[in-house]
């Protein structure tokens, strides 16, 4: 296989960009994610592959809950600040607006386009990013008819 | 929670429209999937969930051996026909212009702006689908600058 070649291959593939929060004893934390997919309808689930280094999959597994939140295109600004590394004392969520989600009080972005708060059901091991698999315990849709900001529309790389 | 509710945030999640393809004992079978995402970098591994009752999802774990073809704009008839349930005698694929992928023989679809090919490493079941893990093991660009087919663009609803 021709490593370019699949790298070229792979960022053909659309993705929008999403936060990713999780709460666990008191601490609030997000990251951005673009590697997202519904899993399932009934019952409704989605999946979300991150990174196995980061905060973001160390907390999830600890808390056993996290949200999705969809940003939409005048959003960029959060999914880049949201995107940095974490620091040991980071405080990403620092300014920007959130709400706790209803059934597991995980904060979710009050701006976004739209969230969904889940319960973790499953982590799959995959290479360098871990899948998370979350049945949905509450969702909103915040701004409708808004556009979802895109990966390449950002301007971003995170694919290939 | 609302049902309603989360079926309209999970409708806001953006998706590109994909061909799964499968061969088994001669037997080239296709699939149109959505809820396609990567998900590792190192190495290069694809996501895709599958529902459980279909042909596709039998013949990936029989095959051990996929491939997603990315469509474009273009090819918004293509994910129609390969969207149809699949009868017992059903030739999908006749008609539609593939060429075997390399590594696996799997057909790929020639016209797709780009594909990849893939050895299943795992399976996670959910709900009513099956989230097939995949590590790439050859790919293509056929049309590099073409845009992606979406969900929402081409008018199809699979997700919520």
């Amino acid at each position: 296989m021709d490593p370019a070649t699949a790298r070229a291959a792979l960022r053909l593939f659309p993705y929008g960009l999403y936060a990713i929060t999780v709460k666990h004893e008191g601490d609030e934390h997000a990251s951005t994610a673009s590697w997202v997919m519904q899993a399932s309808f009934h019952p409704p689930m989605v999946a979300v592959a991150i990174e196995n280094t980061s905060k973001t999959i160390a907390m999830v597994r600890d808390a056993h809950h996290f949200a999705i939140s969809c940003l939409h295109d005048g959003q960029r600004e959060v999914a880049e600040k949201l995107g940095r590394p974490s620091g040991a004392a980071s405080q990403k969520l620092k300014g920007i607006k959130t709400k706790p989600a209803p059934a597991s009080g995980v904060p979710v972005l009050s701006d976004a386009i739209g969230w969904v708060e889940c319960r973790v059901v499953a982590t799959l091991p995959g290479g360098d990013h871990t899948i998370v698999l979350g049945e949905i315990l509450g969702a909103g849709v915040e701004r409708d008819g808004a556009k979802p900001l895109m990966l390449d529309g950002a301007g971003f790389t995170y694919s290939g």
